[in-house]
């Protein structure tokens, strides 16, 4: 088969608040060959991953996305492995290309699980889909009292996982900060499990290392993300003394090497990956693999970070879904309304509260474009007088 | 003063050719404050830099270029650093943002410059311009012949040190390579300096350690760019082997940490910075500081990465200026017309063939406006049926 079409498509809430919330709006990447379709989902600015499918060429190492993809052979997944390669050398100075390739990635293997009649995992070579316990995903409330009472609704939801993220975090005193995580243990219960996501916050040290032993004391699992994601030497010192709470972080990898940095100087416990953003679902399983790797002598965890719909969702969940010993996944509860209606279906908790990647071909969810439609931004972008983008007919 | 206005422009030859060649399109950045103005270049994808200058707002980390430039304050050169720190935080989840931001940055100590009388290099608190040795940066010839007839030109014109690099370099037998390494050596004699790029074309240590010999064999200065950026370890790796000949890279940082990583973990000989990928100026000198705080133990050598234009040059000298220790230079020779036309002035080599940061308000340089006309691109991004970017006048 030969890639026929790639369309894209910016969709968007009528408004755009400026908090920490991902899924206010999306860019779908839709792939036809061979009479099948795979559709995939970019964790990205929306206006900016189109300009760099579809920009004119610099020179020979800035060339736009679709050059690498269009007319491309599909017919086997070493094909997306070659496609994917292709994309990440021929716009190697295209800096958001890894962000636009992931939705083109994900999107592939969606093909070619509909034209196999497989899911993703199986296609990826796991023999089951192992069930995984969804984290609610929440900002911060702006008091610790909105805190509680969030905590508390996520508990009567039925979540023993809850990860409290931005919001007033880290950007007041320690005491505030020890306010906030003590009103999530209280709202989480006991037996709860409480992580807790700093959102780059911090660019000291020692910022980090104040809030440690109250981290403890909650039994905090994991602290996310307390520097900005470069800053490897930084995470490997908190890293070093954090104890019993776990540091997380890799949400902002944009390719493989950024992942395994973070594990192999950053000393991270967790690892997150986001398939959208990372190149997609082939370097996703690839870090899941270098994880498995070391797993006797850096007993690191791989987790998705997934903060946007559920099509995205199920593919942050298709690169470690054969693995039962990474069995936490991120959940986001607080999606707006686009980000919900942008399936027909849902990843819903079973009856022990798990969720798993689908059992259905490819991603096993598709979009639901009679929803969408009101949710499309119409984008067009001309060049030299000619025009290079106009949002296509969904 | 505040920032009135920010324009971008978007130029490129009539037709751009698929080679190593980044001088063949150009983005730049005009500035204006209190009656001042600043010019900058972004060594990027034209198109994508100016998407994500004017995208709208996905959320709160994901917010486009400008909306932490227009308007803000520029006294004094703290206010730069405050705006890029301003940049990097609010567009943390746009990855093309580091890219935009250069020639934000590079605007800024121009426009800065001229407010004060001052070169840039003097606003970083540097005492003198020291002349640096113009290394000529060319591409290999297809064939050795070709390799060895570019050599001889660049000793006819007075160059002492030249780079070739791209093309066949890489691709063929490890034979192939030494022609054409052999070829340069050749056409450069006894005395000069040849150093080889092989831009990112091994994905092996083995295929590096292959050529190791070779280059050893024909004196080569430095090695640069064996693998892709991010595969630190076995950068490392050809470091602790490559004995007289030192291992460089960083081009493609696109923020401090990467170029940090280069060294600290990469253990690379010398770091090229390019002002206009990795966060303008202000990142820049960081890594230079960075460097001159290792010296003692780690005597790695900060050098410029140049391909486009004067202005860029001007822009990627101004960092380390004032290190005299730090005495190469990239000086692109093959520049497009666009490129060489792009400013009034030039820097030229002097007497004693070196180059130097002007001793001129700001970067030294200014764009011909005149000349420029006919490369301009005119541009049109409407988004939901708002036009948020068309080419302003020139």
């Amino acid at each position: 088969m030969k890639i026929e079409a790639v369309d894209f498509y910016y969709f968007a809430m009528p408004h755009i608040e400026d908090i920490g919330d991902g899924s206010q709006d999306a860019l779908l990447v839709r792939i036809a060959a061979g009479g099948y379709v795979g559709w995939g989902e970019c964790e990205a600015s929306p206006l900016v991953t189109i300009a760099s499918m579809i920009t004119p060429m610099s020179h020979s190492a800035c060339k736009p996305v679709l050059a690498s993809v269009l007319g491309a052979s599909i017919d086997g997944v070493e094909d997306i492995a070659r496609i994917n390669a292709s994309v990440r050398h021929n716009s190697m100075d295209l800096l958001h290309a890894d962000h636009a390739l992931s939705g083109i990635d994900i999107a592939l293997w969606d093909l070619l699980g509909q034209r196999y009649q497989q899911p993703v995992w199986k296609l990826l070579g796991y023999a089951q889909s192992h069930p995984k316990t969804p984290y609610a995903s929440v900002l911060f409330g702006d008091t610790a009292q909105d805190t509680l009472d969030k905590a508390k609704s996520i508990r009567t939801r039925g979540y023993r996982v809850a990860k409290f993220g931005w919001g007033p975090f880290g950007t007041g005193s320690v005491q505030d900060d020890c306010d906030q995580v003590m009103a999530a243990r209280e709202g989480m219960g006991k037996d709860g499990l409480v992580c807790v996501d700093a959102g780059t916050v911090w660019s000291e040290l020692a910022q980090a290392e104040a809030r440690l032993e109250m981290l403890k004391e909650a039994r905090v699992h994991w602290l996310e993300e307390p520097f900005p994601m470069g800053e490897l030497d930084m995470y490997r010192a908190l890293a070093a003394q954090s104890g019993s709470v776990a540091i997380a972080g890799g949400e902002g990898a944009h390719n493989e090497h950024m992942a395994r940095h973070m594990i192999d100087y950053g000393g991270v416990g967790y690892v997150q990956i986001d398939t959208g953003r990372i190149g997609g679902i082939t370097i996703a399983k690839r870090v899941a693999d270098y994880v498995v790797s070391k797993a006797v002598f850096n007993p690191v965890r791989f987790i998705n970070h997934t903060f946007t719909s559920h099509l995205a969702l199920s593919a942050s969940l298709q690169p470690y879904a054969g693995l039962p010993e990474h069995d936490l996944c991120e959940y986001p509860v607080e999606l707006k309304s686009l980000a919900y209606e942008l399936t027909h279906d849902h990843l819903v908790p079973d009856a022990n509260g798990n969720i798993a990647a689908p059992d259905k071909p490819g991603l096993g969810l598709t979009p639901d474009l009679a929803a969408l439609q009101k949710y499309l931004v119409e984008t067009e972008i001309s060049v030299g007088g000619k025009t290079l983008y106009k949002t296509p007919a969904l």
